[in-house]
């Protein structure tokens, strides 16, 4: 499998004529852990990855522990240990493709620092560089059924740490440690770690994207949004849900909720082959604007997820290029007003042809408005 | 303080020549999220920050929350919120830079990607690019009083933590649920969160830096290798210790545990300013080689701490440059022996001058080897 991918990208690298030449004088060196963990099934810390036609050759600073958590490296790599004292991997890489008669040599330009770049040119300066480009975000956009597994998975269990908070007492809890418990919870029933900060928001907190907690404790009243999701294998999904505390939700919070259900329902249903990625945007956005919150909207209201919990696609308004099948993405939608709180609704959902079934959502946890 | 830290740091490219000229025409652009913190008060997710002659300007996509966590931004320092789809900020930066009739731009170049560096470069032609190079993190080397307060008090939160966790039960409880448990006890004790990822290594995983919890449970007659660190404000610190679980320790376990224990103590006992950095590694390497465990050693065997839970002076055989009084560094050495385990015993420690005491140890959990 990992070989495949590995074919693929020389194809399209040579195609592109970045590293063109006959084979065994062109190679590529790629530095971008996600990108590594998918061509080389591991990305130790620190790691670079040389393919080469005379033989494709991870560099990693200390051994693979081959962890689950880690990944297994693939078996047909070769792995170049380096010394403790040896320094950059990236500029061993280059060393060692002018040694095994590369002429050219395509890096990933949007990940190598200024300060690496020129540390590789001096130590081969007849070396041809050349930029690799998102050449291996691009074949990681469509996943293979091995990968959707694993988000599956990951959504699983996302859901399942999401359902026993709620079945918590939490008022005069703070946003930190409801965080926290979430992320013991999703390791708990067997996430690798957190896809990312867990993000826990209170009262005037809620619906702010990317809101990192704090001591505020959860009062009577409050509107509380949550995103988590669980690393599964490597995988990451996302699910993002509001809900209000006490018995009875007053009427803006009603009426918010619904406008944002709404929106994120859209842009749920626009999700198919074929379609543009600004037009999924659209169909939510346009949701909220009818509301009277087009104003403070954030750039996009989804997004691709895999190795990386925000990866290509991006569903906004300058996006380009359409969706494909087992295009993995999130519909995450919100409207936070400032000094009163917000709502926030999330899934992870893979898209699907409609002779499929159309989109099928991973993270299946109600999108009623529990008053809790 | 934070201006005058801005105003340090003008003075300093100036001097260098990087950015010579009138003062108006020279502007450096920060893009670190640790240097801007230090800089700025605060780090805003995807800030970038514009040092010129004529205002300073903090640029980001999100208006800083003012939370304690984030910090808060300097009130000299100017604002400019990028509405959601301007794009990269180190790019509006370079645009504004040019408006502001700046001339020339320094930038960090071991932090900008080449494909960053190519657009703000196209977006601002006549600008004259240079090197800030790591004039930040040079001048972060030297803490001052505010700064070693909040390591005093990260280590306090870290050795609160740890501490309750020898008090419970251990045996059969799995690493990942060990580490979760140390972070949710950081978090209680008012850390704004871990300062890395909390590694805690049984039986033959003990010892193994940088080690990712498994779910491997404790057993008796293990060793046990933790190591956590709170982040308060901002500020990292750093703890490592070793505990054996059950009654009696094995002889090699005693024998190998007094050996690390004595290189530590060599470590911390070199520490004093003027004293070359290798000079402290040497020290503990020492140590460790005459216990015939010179291979397999780590490439350093501690390092500053600060904004960066490993930042400059590296401590290791290749570094350059003597410690200077007020530098926060950990002495970190251990020894993994495959199949078996190890020992791993971490300090952070604040270099001072004899007269003062000499070392001031932040961390002061116990290192006596506890059978568990």
């Amino acid at each position: 499998m990992y070989a495949t991918r590995r074919a693929r990208l020389r194809d399209r690298y040579a195609a592109a004529g970045t590293g063109a030449g006959a084979p065994d004088t062109a190679a590529a060196l790629v530095s971008s852990p996600a990108n590594i963990r998918y061509l080389a099934g591991c990305a130790p810390r620190g790691a670079a990855l040389l393919l080469h036609g005379g033989g494709d050759t991870l560099l990693c600073p200390s051994a693979p522990t081959g962890e689950p958590s880690e990944g297994r490296p693939a078996e047909d790599l070769r792995i170049s240990l380096l010394p403790a004292h040896t320094g950059d991997p990236v500029v061993a890489a280059a060393d060692l493709a002018v040694k095994a008669g590369a002429e050219a040599l395509a890096v990933e330009e949007h990940h190598l620092t200024v300060a690496r770049h020129r540390a590789l040119r001096s130590v081969a300066p007849g070396l041809r560089l050349a930029d690799l480009g998102c050449a291996v975000e691009a074949q990681r956009l469509v996943k293979d059924q091995d990968e959707i597994a694993c988000l599956r998975i990951a959504a699983e269990i996302t859901d399942q740490a999401l359902g026993e908070l709620l079945e918590s007492i939490l008022v005069g809890r703070t946003e930190r440690h409801l965080a926290l418990e979430l992320e013991r919870r999703l390791v708990d029933h067997g996430a690798d770690g957190p896809a990312f900060a867990t993000s826990v928001a209170t009262g005037p907190n809620s619906g702010r994207p990317g809101h990192l907690p704090t001591d505020r404790r959860v009062e009577e009243g409050d509107f509380l949004t949550v995103s988590l999701g669980a690393d599964y294998r490597g995988y990451r999904c996302e699910i993002g849900r509001t809900f209000v505390i006490g018995t009875t939700p007053a009427d803006w919070q009603i009426e918010l909720y619904d406008l944002v259900f709404a929106a994120q329902r859209a842009g749920r249903e626009a999700l198919a082959p074929g379609v543009e990625c600004r037009e999924v945007d659209r169909a939510a956005r346009q949701v909220l604007a009818s509301g009277g919150h087009e104003e403070g909207l954030g750039p996009w209201t989804g997004h691709g997820v895999g190795l990386e919990i925000a990866e290509d696609p991006q569903l906004s308004p300058a996006a380009m290029g359409k969706l494909d099948a087992c295009v993995p993405v999130t519909v995450d939608p919100g409207v936070h007003l400032p000094g009163r709180g917000g709502v926030r609704i999330d899934d992870t959902l893979v898209v699907r042809p409609e002779a499929d079934g159309g989109p099928e959502l991973l993270t299946i946890t109600t999108k009623e408005l529990l008053a809790l």
